[in-house]
């Protein structure tokens, strides 16, 4: 086997909760977390309801907890506009965006590979 | 909201088949498959032993399936020595070491951003 001189292994302690990739799975593992990402990220601001049009087979409750869960881990910022009706719109954090170049990687890797 | 001048949005087709990014998410997503990926990295080769007792928690079922998996993707290859007992290793394939330095940015942005 070749064997290439790293710098860095990909994880140190697999087992351990301090590893930062296992960390992004965590977060944005699951196919629908992603693409809750790609849809805002495609319109800066997206409402809930063309989050729910646009994501083909989300349930509603997927979509949901899913939200709660991006908001939760700071990826995604949820606004209330005291309208009639409630006008609700999410747009993707700073955090967020920093994220998006690597998955923009990734989307290549494969298109490329795969 | 700040608009960016981007070159390319994440998805184009959310709900269609041909997007590079849910490709990705398809063969590596959930935590085993990136966790075989980290342990055959850190070593090379590695033996199917090592791989179950390197992984806290992985069912024989879950290590077998996600190595055929691997293997069927392109990802990790497979090699079986005619010894007694028969010897089965395991090593990345090139396409798989082209992923990793993408895997390292993401692990790189997970221990910075949460």
């Amino acid at each position: 086997m070749k064997k290439d001189a790293k710098k860095e292994p990909l994880c140190n302690s697999i087992a351990g909760e301090g590893c930062g990739l296992k960390k992004v799975i965590n977060i944005v593992g699951g196919k629908w977390k992603i693409m809750i990402l790609c849809v805002i990220d495609n319109n800066e601001t997206v409402r809930y309801g063309e989050l729910s049009r646009s994501i083909a087979g989300i349930t509603n409750t997927m979509l949901a907890n899913s939200l709660k869960e991006l908001e939760k881990d700071g990826l995604v910022e949820r606004k209330m506009y005291n309208e009639m009706p409630v006008r609700v719109e999410y747009t993707l954090t700073d955090k967020a965006r920093s994220l998006i170049p690597i998955l923009l990687e990734l989307k290549k890797w494969g298109e490329d590979n795969l």
